[in-house]
């Protein structure tokens, strides 16, 4: 069985047809749409009464049931690989750690605790190795912010290659939400003492591509952090265990792993890993270079590819909106190909530099229909179509593809990526 | 080896002494509290160089690093038992789900998603019986919120027995928190049309204890989800897959797993459950029922036992608090035993009824001390001292012991639970 399959099978609410009850319950009016249910009991009950058999007992460590396996999506076998958060099967905005994308140059190091060790120098007054203990007898903050990689969303980029069959998982899955913990970079800095003239560190990780940025000195000393947790517990390997950089709202690659070395210096450092990499060809022939923030971005994860509306009726678009410049205002959701636009109701807290949940009730009528979703942020900045993109930044370019995406409900309720349909 | 031992193992960031690197970095003031580190460069270093050697690559699922195997800690082997949050080895606000406390009185039913029925009857214009899958289409609402056993910190509450070597995970390891996601238990009643007079609800488990509570019906209109996601996973089966009540604030034992059946009523039902359980006898001889909000309350998780501080000079006391009513306001740490307070910082966003991690920078001068914190929440409410809560119910309640914990530091720099030294 493929994974494609695996993880169509593992969403049988939806793809199964339902029962006549449900379509019982059926309203015409947005005012009565919750409205959606069972007037009477379905027919069959559970094989086994739960209530006559003694359950299982507590455990040390829990484990998932055995009908929700949920899995990242492998691209390549190769040490530089990524694998992909099934964002379709999720609901609110923590990713569970085990199921985090990952993006790595040379696979994960196995590094010890008591062996890692962070050297801070260059333009500073005193240059410092610290270990891990000494980082984390600083103060310790934590927030709840996305981590996305700069390539998530490619694959529906290009002009010439627009696939209609492919999951919110293949498409945006290099995008994932955690609480991280760890010491704020300026707290290092201003032990360190940070010289007249700096602007710019080099991240350097420990991994054996010996993985390299350059970020802006602002940035870091206005939210960074170094990282050695993740939703409650110590990083996780693939994660960059035990230390990793985090600037909130950057591209993720920047978020250097496995972190051993910050210089700071007085220029970007032009490493290969950000002239080979992370660098966008525009389409006049120059490039765009230290394309740090993520813009604003959202993604309807319900209904998706490869769900099946099992009859027309109110139906709940759901999914996640984000920006890397700060707090996302608004989000609205287009159910005619994008012609006309309504306010998608947004869960709260909003933090800043993290992913929103957003959802909008809307009537499929049974026939084709695209639906689309746009962010706002606090900037203004508003999500482009891809027209737009394109227009601005022309073909050959691999990174920050964030334009509108839209997914095409056909008559028989299969949903696919819709949006070679518009352009 | 036991249990203790191995939490005590897996701390040796702190209980190890540490080098003098550490020390040389001390100073006096609390303005430089953050220069606690080494100014050379330790004479150890990895093993292995990580960079030499090619690392693992991607895989579906994570695992946590060998070193890093926080365990849930049990108590009992029988079917009504109960394993605790290793809230000491936690930072942030968010619990690994497989780290969720349990509490089964009949241990965890399995159930399949496809088989689980909830009907929503009583005083109710329409009884219906809902699928999992009739749920899931509702408007969908997520909410980080904290879950607390209504017998947490029963263990350090009785004036004859205070014991001194036990720690948070055993003390007040009965409390962890989520993101919840579900449908508001509002939708499903103004669904099913609740008749007039009605007043109460019956939340009714499918476990083989039937596991049955009461609850207001103002407060499951007001905040209650029927929830069957838990830190963006579908819920785990001892956390009642698939669908259990939440009611935020509330004792934990009201927020029925394996949710079966709603009654709508006009009173409390009284059940085996709530008269046996969870009622607390007063010192007068009346006694409390339905004392269903958790009071206000706050633990510091470092340090405590069995941390040992290697040295004197400046520490981070980190710690958790909350509240059944609402947000925390303040909180506030002593290291005097009580005769003065200072603030804590508080790690926004502080959300009602969650969690909210606290840290304090405090310098240790290497003598006998006693550490307490005290919570307030919006209501006024301020977390009562020992003696106070022993005035007001005596002391053969078994619920709802949210005094001020303490923890004494002894020259040694070794902790241990501290309350018998001050009552």
């Amino acid at each position: 069985m493929s994974r494609e399959e695996g993880s169509k099978l593992s969403r049988r609410a939806w793809i199964t047809t339902t029962s006549g009850v449900i379509a019982a319950g059926l309203v015409k009016t947005q005012a009565d749409a919750v409205r959606l249910v069972a007037q009477e009991a379905p027919t069959s009950g559970p094989a086994v009464d739960p209530t006559r058999v003694p359950g299982r007992i507590v455990s040390e460590l829990g484990i998932r049931a055995p009908g929700e396996q949920p899995r990242r999506l492998l691209r390549g076998e190769a040490l530089s690989s990524s694998s992909r958060t099934p964002l379709a099967d999720l609901m609110g905005t923590i990713t569970p750690s085990d199921l985090h994308f990952e993006r790595h140059h040379a696979g994960i190091p196995d590094i010890g605790f008591d062996d890692h060790e962070l050297l801070v120098h260059g333009m500073v007054e005193r240059p410092t190795v610290f270990r891990m203990r000494d980082l984390e007898r600083f103060p310790q903050v934590s927030r709840i912010q996305f981590l996305e990689c700069s390539g998530n969303g490619g694959g529906v980029y290009s002009r010439d290659r627009m696939p209609t069959e492919i999951t919110v998982q293949a498409l945006d899955g290099l995008l994932s939400t955690s609480e991280w913990t760890g010491v704020p970079v300026a707290t290092i800095l201003r032990e360190v003492g940070v010289r007249p003239g700096a602007s710019w560190i080099l991240a350097e990780g420990s991994d054996s591509a010996v993985m390299s940025r350059s970020v802006p000195l602002d940035k870091v000393m206005e939210d960074s952090l170094l990282a050695y947790g993740q939703n409650g517990e110590r990083l996780r390997p693939e994660q960059g265990y035990p230390l990793r950089l985090f600037n909130p709202g950057y591209e993720g690659n920047t978020s250097v792993k496995w972190l051993r070395r910050i210089e700071v210096t007085d220029r970007p450092t032009h490493t290969r890993d950000e002239t080979s990499k992370y660098t966008d060809p525009l389409g006049d022939g120059t490039v765009r270079q230290f394309s740090l923030v993520m813009d604003a971005k959202s993604v309807i994860t319900f209904p998706s590819y490869p769900f099946v509306l099992p009859e027309p009726g109110w139906w709940e678009v759901r999914g996640l909106a984000w920006s890397g410049r700060g707090r996302i205002t608004r989000v609205e959701v287009s159910a005619d190909g994008g012609r006309s636009w309504v306010d998608a109701a947004l869960q709260g807290p909003i933090l800043p530099r993290s992913t929103v949940r957003f959802r909008h009730l809307f009537e499929w009528g049974g026939r084709d229909t695209i639906l689309l979703s746009r962010a706002t942020d606090e900037t203004g900045y508003v999500q482009p179509t891809v027209q737009q993109l394109w227009d601005a930044r022309g073909q050959r370019t691999s990174y920050h593809q964030n334009h509108q995406r839209a997914w095409k409900i056909a008559r028989t309720g299969e949903v696919t990526f819709g949006l070679g349909e518009l352009v």
